[in-house]
């Protein structure tokens, strides 16, 4: 059966609803949504190319998950709490398994993480899936990229380096289909909504790391106007990424990896612990560095300032 | 000198702000916008796909206007004040004479329109574009396609079939240029915002006419679960169209022609003038039929009811 693309948005896109803010959803010219008194709306959109966000022959269950994860991660990093989605998909053609396996992976995160889809277009293209999240936060304790100041201190969170390891090890395995840990790690980033709540009016600066933690940081400095001393030793290592990589290679996907969507933060020195325990308790959180004046990022091994060339991703680079 | 990625942004998209109820714009993890009390949000997203959308060779201030234009009609089909849009940017190579001309069509109509870009996604791959507008209103005011009852007259707004009138010159001139007020007319649709506003609170239904006036009153039918009736002689015909095209075809591309991002609406019956003169006074505006019970299209010519085969675009038919 050949689906039109009415059929196809009727068949895989509209759903009960399940938010009332939501005044009217998929179906209409647009959606119309209630935004409640004294919360900012918070704002985000990102696109995934075939080949170039995600290989080609990637599940589409992951696609679908993927595609809305790397956008929820925007609104973790700003302290949102995430509403609405809008999906447009251009699609080469009206495959019912593809589509299917995508909408489920799609509407799994959704469900779990509150968001409902209320809108989108489907076109006829080349594979290119882009989302916009909408998401809601009272506006002074919004997290914002710019605010670190000299003496806070530098944390992140999670294993980063893991999605970039399974990255590697589907390209080493070319055409032989491999799953791993790091492979799931990388098809299935988590955004780190819950940790990006608790850091609500209390991180000095905040953002998700999705170009690799080096690059990302010197973006939190320039946005902060400060620089960064990070410590290579204090680095948190993953068991699968420490069992599959060697060291050096480790630290370079750990530096340079993209696609872990954890979040990089900033607090002012507690006097006690590291970390509040109260983070530790939403899931992993390491102190990995401090602010100070200046600008740049200087890394450190061992106590001593060793010197790590800069770098980040750069789609036009 | 070759661009990277976020120069590229800052160069063409990041500009000063504009509105004050944009708390944080370009260049974090995603805006942060305010809402006012009383008014709901609008949101909406449109894709155009190189080859599909546009014609390969279009000029990147066409494609720049077009991109924003199609979604602001969304808005104007639900009586919406514009007020902010994203834009996700999937390009082959930086090339930035396109990017500049691309940037200048996409905020010429954005100044005009009081719209302020706030974020976007720029990534390479095959040209894509999709943007995403959301705008305000009063929600009790907002216009739906829902709504139509029967008795109630049937507008549609300018001239429908002028942008399929260009399109098809385009198609019939091959590689050879052609330049004409229909070409100009499909290259730079004009969102019918104001008219959308005048009919906040006021008409039972309306929507914009996008893949072809005859497939989308069909929709409009369906989502009010009502029928219409068609007049044929009233179909307002430009005489740009009547001149480039015989009138079989002028009628072909009124009815099943896309791209003129009209509105079409209903209101309650006035006793007096077929068309509201304050409407009349926001542009042209012909009522071109009315509501009856049932469902589906019936068309009419000289009172008499005629054959015509249902039908509207699909991306995926």
């Amino acid at each position: 059966m050949a689906l039109g693309e009415f059929d196809l948005i009727a068949r895989f896109f509209s759903r009960p609803g399940r938010r009332r803010d939501v005044l009217l959803g998929v179906g209409d010219d647009a959606a119309l949504l209630q935004v409640p008194p004294g919360r900012a709306l918070v704002a985000a959109t990102d696109t995934l190319v075939e080949g170039r966000h995600f290989l080609p022959g990637t599940p589409a269950h992951a696609v679908g998950h993927q595609a809305l994860a790397v956008n929820l991660s925007d609104l973790a990093a700003m302290g949102a709490d995430p509403a609405w989605a809008l999906l447009s998909l251009s699609l080469p053609e009206a495959d019912e398994a593809w589509l299917g396996a995508f909408a489920e992976g799609f509407h799994a995160l959704a469900d779990r993480s509150g968001v409902e889809l209320v809108g989108g277009d489907t076109v006829r293209g080349p594979l290119v899936v882009t989302v916009e999240v909408l998401g809601l936060v009272e506006p002074a304790r919004a997290l914002r990229r710019a605010g670190a100041r000299p003496g806070d201190l530098l944390y992140v969170s999670g294993r980063p380096g893991e999605a970039a390891g399974g990255l590697e090890q589907l390209r080493r395995a070319g055409p032989t289909p491999v799953d791993s840990p790091l492979v799931h790690r990388y098809r299935y980033a988590e955004p780190r909504l819950a940790l990006g709540q608790a850091l609500r009016g209390r991180a000095t600066s905040a953002m998700d790391v999705s170009d690799g933690l080096l690059g990302d940081l010197e973006k939190l400095c320039r946005a902060s106007g400060v620089s960064a001393r990070l410590d290579l030793d204090r680095l948190p290592v993953s068991a699968g990424l420490a069992q599959a990589f060697d060291p050096a290679t480790c630290e370079r996907l750990i530096l340079r990896g993209g696609d872990d969507y954890e979040l990089l933060f900033t607090l002012p020195p507690s006097g006690s612990a590291d970390v509040p325990p109260d983070l530790q308790a939403v899931g992993p959180v390491t102190c990995i560095g401090e602010i100070a004046a200046g600008s740049g990022v200087t890394c450190r091994r061992h106590g001593a300032t060793v010197d790590v060339p800069p770098g980040g991703y750069d789609h036009f680079g």
